[in-house]
């Protein structure tokens, strides 16, 4: 079996959400499975020199347009929170938590994550919200609150981005496959065609 | 008939001229026109202080591989200039100037002068290099070389980037339909579905 794909991406980030609900039905089509990786897009941002979004003038309006008018193209449920955008580190640290024990909960817990952000308009940027979805999604609030406090998953997320941002990760959604990096939502095209003809040569 | 399309580029971007090989036919499969507006990124990135792609880390390594793999995505030809990016009044001078009696021949000019950098590796930055792809496109070298070094084709070149800046274009290729701005090559099918569905709601 070929080795997973990996799916980087910020919990603030729009096109992150809009690629994890298409990524793992798109890879199945092709008999891939993929490894979600949340990373914190401001350690990216300190070595490209990048501001959020909406802070950079002409481009944050834009992509206002840009991320309402997208979630519609691509049929996604979506609605820019009040806060926009976060610091995601409670949330990746919850992530991190439950994926230590089972990667497949970790990954519905980030799908709920994402929706508690962009649907319900829930700033998971604090860690009482992030542990109020973990209690929703049938975690215990207590062990969430302590994971999200606890120095040793600090740590194993702080090890999470650096090897991300080592990968090269600078933006999200990134989709390394097989070595070839994909950036942003819109490139789920050529990731497809990319997996329908096991790469090609350019 | 629907107002023309604004299509909003910078000779010295890749996306641009992927987006350049496309954006007619796509536009007339609808019935629509489209206007070829070039512009300086430069003065957009002043405003957005935004920087040239290959000298922001990670993403600069990333954007040389993702030209030439989003080339091949779409069919064109296209081969990273030896000089790249570069500023770009010549062509734009050029461009405007014979836009001023014929706006056909003027688009076509603008096909040449992008298949010249992007194909044929010809630093079209160099006033001389635009003039002798003028020249072979069949307009008058000494005619094409007066242009780039009149002041009334710089004054109205510098006006159609305040024109294009002022409606925020902030990248390039920007394409703006009906009020609706949609940036970069890989907004092409949003923009197909846009003009298929006469805009929609989001």
């Amino acid at each position: 079996m070929a080795a997973p794909i990996d799916f980087y991406f910020d919990f603030s980030s729009p096109y992150g959400y809009f690629a994890s609900t298409k990524i793992d039905a798109l890879a199945a089509k092709h008999g891939r499975e993929v490894v979600w990786r949340p990373f914190l897009l401001g350690a990216a941002m300190k070595i490209t020199g990048g501001a959020p979004l909406p802070s950079v003038p002409l481009k944050g309006d834009y992509a206002k347009r840009d991320f309402a008018r997208s979630a519609k193209y691509y049929g996604v449920e979506y609605k820019l929170p009040s806060t926009f955008p976060i610091a995601s580190q409670a949330p990746a640290r919850a992530y991190y938590w439950v994926n230590r024990k089972d990667a497949k909960q970790a990954k519905a817990l980030a799908a709920a994550l994402y929706r508690a952000y962009f649907v319900d308009d829930i700033n998971i940027s604090n860690a009482d919200d992030t542990v109020a979805v973990c209690a929703r999604f049938g975690l215990n609030a207590d062990a969430a609150r302590a994971a999200i406090n606890d120095p040793e998953v600090k740590e194993l997320v702080k090890a999470e981005v650096d090897k991300a941002v080592g990968r090269g990760a600078f933006g999200s959604p990134y989709i390394v496959i097989d070595g070839e990096a994909f950036w942003g939502a819109d490139r789920l095209e050529q990731v497809e065609r990319w997996l329908a003809s096991g790469g090609w040569k350019y």
